[in-house]
């Protein structure tokens, strides 16, 4: 998509340098635009962890890059243990992401069809491109089959916006490119149907508020900052024709694990007949999980991302206490919407309904299991 | 309650100056403890409209005080049209909170028995202070009332700390003193009764992060600030043993208008069978209304105070942006609980179901409406 007019992906090899990996820095965001270059396998995981790069599919286009660099240093006479130990540095840096094992998964089994450490090094960057590839046309495809949906709406209301509530970034900057919840957004507005976006700021670290805001203003689409409080009221009043919203980890069942909160707009939604949709492209599937709630790792972060928030000041990003300083603050980053409340998910296949028989439909590969 | 060991109401007339209204100007807080003069009805209004004071009980009660420094300030040919106009100026600050109606009803009503201007000034000052006494009694009832839910949940845990959510600030920063959703908590607490509260931040002001987590601080209930997105997570894995939340208008008919957010946590209650609780004295009853999602007139604000947020830095009050500059951004106070979603109504009186007959069970005086 693009920035000031120009376009980018969220991650590339740098030009003329095959070892240097760089990503945007979205810390800085809104703020500040920052390119940050990643040389090592530990800078990849420090990336992921401190959340400079965030969301289901760049996490994994990152650790698919990740894998590459690490096959790029890995000593010769122990290329394969590197490689793994590699892998389990990437996979503990965010415990809720399946598309962090995913990709290191998929870089294991490429690399090991091939017998040099030349043949591996170029398997590993082919896989790392591969994978930042197919995530940028899975999320195209994405916003084409979601893109239906917000047609019909846009009919029915005779072209009058459609209101269209989301939570988090599941934007182009939570993936290589389109994003999964934007992708169909993106589509609409690109095809000229007038729509509207509700933005959860989404506390406590602000993706909504700072990386949806944003990324939605460099491409024309408008939107209005809401704080995670409102949804609820808004579908009560009329005023959301539908939800879009990304996922961390989706089960074979259609159970939802997404950034905190997305729970709570389900319910609304549910309680007021608003349709509540999920995109992702299928890399998000844990084919090996059925109940999302008991079963999918929640990863829980430092209270300090609740005690404090950082903003601009006088054109300087500034971090800012917000609590009594001795107030101890819990920070858990996801939460499993039930399938029961999702109304169908979007993936780069076409809609599905959200439990497994509407799943396995578009993916009878995952039958076996 | 208690300030650095000190006993603070939340309003009072300043000592040997009968002509002076001191607040607690809560925008400050938890950072710095700052007290604040009133002296003319405007001020009043604008304390209220800026939210120097907030919250149902302690509306009423500064509405009644600037009643009274009206009365005071009258002049003597138009008394009467000075104090009606000094009535519709309070009561258009905030459109929500129906005990600014209350407070100034009583004084108008009380004002009228009396012929001359030293007795109307006298009657006016004797409501102000009659209105804060009761709202302060009546706090301390409803904690009263609501102690023997938390005992019976203790007494269920074997004596393990019982989980309460609350959102906002229902503290006795919001009224004259105890609180309506603390009220049960700080008496459990002061009963020896282990509890532990899950403070929702309340965005955009936060008057959860800054003020009930500063307040049940300074009273040493145990406490943890989470994120408004975080509650249904909790439920869903059986960490919120009650909610409950204080309201700014509440129907005949149990319909509860509180801060923007608590529909949200009354729908995970439901679908997580957690008792959901709202705390009010009867000053907070709407007797008129009947359907409040449908009647009850939502507050809308600036949304600058979505995109900017205030906390300490370096010692200062800092205000930064948290959005794209030119993102908009909306912001609505509050939002409508219909009652089908409200396990009990702890009241000065009792509890009761929410709903018209439990209501009038408690208040038969009402029935004639």
């Amino acid at each position: 998509m693009n920035v000031n007019g120009k376009h980018y992906r969220t991650i590339w090899l740098k030009e003329n340098d095959a070892s240097t990996v760089q990503i945007i820095d979205q810390r800085w965001l809104p703020h500040q635009f920052v390119v940050e270059d990643l040389c090592t396998v530990q800078e990849v995981a420090a990336a992921i962890k401190e959340m400079h790069v965030r969301g289901a599919g760049l996490i994994g286009a990152t650790a698919g890059f990740g894998m590459y660099l690490a096959a790029l240093h890995a000593p010769e006479d122990d290329f394969a243990r590197y490689l793994l130990e590699s892998a389990e540095i990437l996979k503990a840096t965010r415990p809720t992401a399946v598309n962090l094992a995913y990709a290191c998964h998929r870089q294991i089994d490429a690399i090991a069809q091939v017998d040099t450490r030349a043949e591996k090094i170029a398997t590993a960057r082919e896989m790392a491109q591969r994978i930042t590839d197919e995530d940028a046309e899975f999320c195209r495809r994405v916003g084409e089959n979601g893109l239906a949906t917000i047609q019909a709406i846009s009919e029915q209301k005779n072209g009058a916006p459609v209101n269209i509530l989301t939570h988090c970034n599941a934007g182009w900057l939570a993936f290589v490119d389109y994003g999964s919840a934007t992708a169909p957004i993106y589509a609409a507005h690109d095809a000229g149907i007038p729509v509207h976006v509700w933005v959860d700021e989404t506390r406590p670290r602000n993706q909504g508020a700072r990386l949806t805001a944003w990324e939605l203003g460099q491409h024309g689409v408008p939107h209005t900052v809401i704080a995670d409080n409102v949804g609820g009221h808004l579908m009560q009043h009329g005023e959301v024709d539908l939800c879009i919203v990304g996922t961390d980890r989706t089960t074979r069942t259609g159970d939802v694990g997404n950034k905190i909160g997305t729970y709570l707009k389900a319910l609304a939604a549910n309680d007021n007949g608003v349709p509540f949709y999920v995109a992702l492209p299928s890399s998000t599937f844990d084919w090996e999980m059925r109940d999302g709630v008991r079963e999918m790792p929640i990863e829980e972060r430092g209270g300090d991302e609740v005690k404090r928030i950082q903003g601009l000041k006088d054109g300087e990003i500034t971090t800012v206490l917000l609590t009594p300083a001795d107030s101890p603050a819990k920070n858990f980053g996801f939460d499993v919407t039930p399938a029961r409340l999702v109304t169908g998910l979007i993936t780069e296949r076409g809609v599905c309904a959200a439990n497994e028989e509407g799943i396995l439909g578009l993916y009878p590969e995952q039958r076996k299991n």
